[in-house]
């Protein structure tokens, strides 16, 4: 299993996380998102390897900064 | 028209107005919702007699306080 960590700025609240979760969860070859909103801290998981600029461009696409 | 005016808080973003907004616009008679963030001031529109216990449970109901 591949693990990718990011600091994402501009998470509010649940709803902001819950966001953050279903865009990154749509990137291929994700299998889980943890987020935690006091950090920002945003822990990607997959099978194979991460596309990083996919994941990034989701935090993104959600309405939310990667740090 | 009606229009009764609530201060509420707990709201942070975005997402947070559209949960109010949702919840209050199912509350019967209840035509329109305009909610401001920063202020908390959530104004609702109605046709007839507004239900305020119903307009106060449904602010709740979504997750924030009506102060």
């Amino acid at each position: 299993m591949t693990t990718s960590t990011y600091t994402v700025t501009g998470m509010t609240c649940g709803h902001c996380v819950s966001s953050v979760k279903e865009e990154v969860g749509e990137v291929p070859g994700v299998t889980g998102v943890e987020v935690d909103l006091g950090s920002g801290r945003v822990e990607v998981s997959g099978s194979g390897t991460l596309d990083d600029a996919a994941i990034r461009a989701a935090i993104e696409e959600a309405g939310y900064q990667v740090a």
